[in-house]
This record gives structure tokens, C-alpha cells and sequence, in this order.
């Protein structure tokens, strides 16, 4: 299910590449391994989370915590356990890690109450 | 369907006063004014909400944009458009707002592909 | 998109009578007459439904609260208002309706945290 | 947990035989052998996968990949893996499977763009 | 991962204790040894779900069904397993989950037609 | 909220008329119209959908009927409309819309009943 990069054909490695590059790293995690299979996805996909995840207006530890608080809201093992990973090596400490967690369960639980008791929604906070 | 100040016990009066304060506003929203049909519930609520959301290891803008990308996954319309003022409040500016809207969705695109990919957690990700 | 009794087909017709029959009224839900568009769906969504909710080990009350509960957890705005009204129908009071609510939001909640920190499951609840 | 055929009661037995009989196979999966713990729940689910995946004005193979496209995005690990498993078989390629995974995980993406940014619905999308 | 008794601090023995004497039993789930690496929210969460499960209008089996419900519509796999063991030690037969199940099914159904076909709420329902 | 084609910078006119020759139309949806607040999220998603929408191994229908089946999924009030509209466009039937609610209905159904009842994976079905 793994291409390897020795397996790879030229398309694949060159994204591979950029990724080892621009990640400072010589590994590549197997989410990028397995949609090898398919390198429109792949590529397309890649770019996209290269350019959304690089710093901008936000930093990387905080982008990182994000996509941890909606890989766990849409319980995606795989995601939590790397986006876990990254976000720890973006500079997530025990104690900002916490705060996802509480945070992340705290609005999924005012979201069902929101709803369940259909809350109006206040004058001045429409767009 | 909403419990204003004047129609309130004097429990749910306490913690309206008590969010009132806290949030240095005299503004209190629909959520916790339909929430006060179950003092019990709007209690514990408001309690975990302002355990959580004040500033520790992340800053309150950070912890609100972290609610709203988990709102926003669930699609909870009321949690967007209260938690969207909150986040600005707070200090989210246009372009911050644009790069939560960019991981949330990017996210929730990458979640379906680990989990329809059937992608095997890298031995390195696990706990 | 609604399709009123008077416009039914024979087929469409016998399936809102029993629903009348069923539930001693003479009032078809919205979603029931949308549905009609598509017999065949209408027919088995309403068979199920009549099998399914029809007291049997869990009484009429138990089992709206536990689909108002599903509801909530999905967003779903048309199903949380017609299921709150069932609910009260079949008997659930003001304070069973808090506490749907309290306990719907407290597992959306701990559903995340047990994800989130990645728990591992206790030997003992192994099926 | 899982009911074989050679301790199933008649009335099981005799859907495990349907579901052999018009899947041309003899073999049940699981799902069908844990749910058979509930009779009249293991007869409604077959009777209406057997109604609704037959080919209609769709066929067979369109209503697995939605299928899939579904359980991929409710993140369920068995039906994952038993859909993409019955897609295959129904004619599902790998450049197939590649498309459904990638407007599966656009479509989850841009749901939540259109909910952050609350999008108006236009008035020629309004029914 | 897990924090046992032997090697918790005094504020998370405190809490462990307090589990152990409400649920008479000497067993703490790996989701509060989990959860015990951040004392607020294992507190917080344990204070909460003692409050929101202890029998009130709803008696402890019910509410232990809506909270497996819940957890089986969010596809949670801990949660699942936990709270079908705490529903069936409080009284749930295999007929009452039989029908959690089947009502659970049902509502996730019923959510997407009346979502997917656009119903509009009937005037009757409105709050 | 709307950017309209008159108000627009020449990167997000651009992009428009993309989108109108691409659609060979003259209207430009809301969601376009909200998204060009981010001109790099309107860019990256407009060439993502038309990179991955386009006809290849499925054809367009069909790939609006699984945008579609996600967007119901996820409760998704905008996506719901714009994409039936959509999918009607590219030629999906009365007939071909009722089925695809249909499969949609089953799988968020047995999508719980295979979570809920903890249903072992099959070994055919592993990768």
C-alpha cells in the first residue's frame, strides 16, 4: 500500500522532495506514501498544505493546534496521532496541548446545546 | 423562549452578573439566556467556559479560534456567528480569520483522505 | 415540494393514512410530504420509523428523547424541532429535556477528549 | 459475537440465504452475523440495502461509491473497508476510487468554507 | 500514558477516590488515568459527568443509553465500549440495546433525508 | 459581504472569469463571492474543484451526486442547495436524486449500526 521513494515514479519524487526539503526532514509519513497512488491528489494536496501550513497571519504551532482540534472533533485517528506529532515539534507544550483538548470539548458540547435548544441567534451577531 | 435579567431567579441573576463582570460587557447573549431554563446546566456551563477561555498557556484569541474551527466543523450556525464576534473581539484581524477558514477546511478534507485511504498510523506517531 | 394529501397518489395516500392512524392525528409532517416525492422512500422510511418507535423494550418517551439526542449531535435543524415536539408529546417534561440536553452535551464532549488523548481501551470493555 | 449459519435460528438463516442468493456468493460478512443478534434489526437493514443498492436509475457501482464516499466521511473503519471492498467488485477502478476520494474530501472541505464564511444561499439555489 | 493511584498526585488521588466511592467500585477507566495528566480538566470532566449521570428526571440506564447513542452516531470507539458496559451495568438488556441501536440507525437516516430533500419546518413546530 | 465583479481586485477578476468560462456562465455564486475576502483561498479552492469536478474516470453527474451525498452528510444547508442545483445541471433526474438520498439515508444508518455494535472487521476486507 506504501510506494517508497525507490518505487516512486519521477512525478512522485520530485513531491516527495519538496516535502523532505521543506519539512527539514528525511522522512516521509505514510499519508503522503499511501496517496502516492494517486499523484493528482497527491500533489494537489501537498501544495495545499504547504501553503496553508507555512507561518503567516498565524504561526505554525497555532496552525498546527487547529487542524489537532478538527482532526479530533471529526475523530480521525490517524490525523489526531500526527498532527499530535506536529504540532509538539511546532512548539506545543503538555500545557497548550491541555487547553486544545479543553477547549475542543468545550465547543462540542456548547454546539449541541446551541442547537439542541435552538438558540436564536442575537441581532449583532449577524453578518 | 429567552430569560432576561428581570425576569430571573436570583441564581441565574448571580451569574449573569457574574458573566457580565467578567466579560466587562452588560451584553448577555441568547445562548445563556435560553441555557437559564436549566439553571443547573447554564451554571456548569458558564463555569466551564470561563475556566477554559481565560488566558494560560494559549491567549484568549488563540482559544477562540480554535472554537470556531471546531464550530465551524460541526457546522453549528449559532457557534459561528457568536464565537466569529468573539474571535474578532478578541484580536482576530481579516487575515487571521482567512488562515483558520483555510486549516479547518484543509483539515477536514485530509481527515476523509487518511480515513478513506485507510492510511496504517506510522510506527513513530504512536503514543 | 410538498405534496398535500388531496394531490396524493393512491399509494402516497394509504401511507399518510396509516401515519394518521398510527399516531392518532390528522396532521402529515412536512417531512412526509417531502418525501412523498419518492414512494418507495417514503414507504420504507415510514415503515421503520412505525416499527422502530412503537414501544417495545424501550417506551415512546425513551426512544424520541434518545432520537432527539442523535439529532442534536448531528446539527440537524428540522429534526431537533419536530423531535422536541414529539418528545413532549410522548411525555418528556421540562426537566427530562435538560437533561437530554445535559447529556448529550457531556458525551459529544468526553467523545473528544477519549480521542483527542488518544485512550486506549480497557481490557475489560473488550467485547 | 458473530452468529454463524449453523447456529442461526430459521428466521436468520433464512436472510443469510437471501443475502447469499442475490450477492451471488457464499459468504456473509460480519456485519450481517453480528446484527443477526437482533432479528427484526438484521431483516429491515438487509430488505433495505437489498431495495436501495439494486441498480435503479443508478447503477450498482455509482451507489457503492457514494456509499463509500459517506462512510468515508462519517470516518466508520468496517464500512470503509467492506464498501471499498464492494465498489471494487462492482467495477471500481483504481482511477475511479482515486475521483471519489477526492471530491469526497473537497466536498468536506468547502462545507465548512460555505459555513465559516456564512454564506448567503443564493436565490436561484432557494427550492 | 496512564496515571495509576500509586504514582498520582494528591489533588488527582482525591478525584480518583471520589470515582471509586460514587461508582462503588475499585476500578478508575483508562479514561480518567488519561485524562489525570491534566488535573483541571480530569476534574472538570469527573465533576461534571457526576453531576449530569447521577439518576435526576431521567434514571441512570436512560441516560447512560442517550450517552451510548451519542457516542455511536460520533463513531467514537472508546466511548462506544466504555458506555455500552456502564449502560449494561445499569440495567440495559440486550432488547434495550437492540433498540438503542435500531433508533439510533433510524435517526442518522432520517437526519440527512430531511436535510437532503430541504424540508421546511412546519409552522406547528416552531419554538 | 458579497465581492462583486465591479468591486473586484484584477487577481479575483481573474478568477471570475475563470469560473465563468470554465461554467460557460454568467453568474458567479455567493460562495465565490464570499471566499474572494481570501483571494488565496478562492484561487486554491476554484482550481481544486475545477481540477478534481471536471469529467475523468466518473463522469460530471456523478460527481456532483457524491458532492451532493457529502454535503447532506455533513448538514451543510448551502452545499445542499448549490450542489443539487449543480447536479440537476449536469443531469441528474428526479429518479437519479431520489436514489442518491436513498444510499445516502442507508449509509448514515448502517454506518452506526456497524460503529455501534463494534462489528469486527473482516479479514477479506483488510488492505
Amino acid at each position: 500500500m506504501l510506494i517508497e521513494y525507490s518505487d516512486a515514479s519521477a512525478e512522485v519524487r520530485a513531491i516527495y522532495e519538496d516535502i523532505m526539503t521543506t519539512r527539514q526532514t528525511d522522512y516521509i509519513n505514510n499519508f503522503w506514501k499511501t496517496l502516492a497512488h494517486d499523484p493528482a491528489t497527491l500533489r494537489r494536496t501537498w501544495e495545499g498544505v504547504k501553503e496553508i501550513m507555512s507561518p503567516g497571519a498565524l504561526d505554525a504551532v497555532t496552525k498546527e493546534m487547529i487542524y489537532l482540534a478538527v482532526s479530533t472533533t471529526n475523530q480521525c485517528g490517524y490525523c489526531i496521532a500526527s498532527h499530535t506529532v506536529a504540532a509538539r515539534k511546532a512548539g506545543m507544550t503538555d500545557e497548550m496541548f491541555a487547553e486544545v483538548m479543553a477547549v475542543t470539548a468545550m465547543a462540542n458540547s456548547t454546539n449541541r446545546l446551541a442547537s439542541g435548544y435552538q438558540v436564536v441567534i442575537d441581532e449583532r451577531f449577524k453578518g
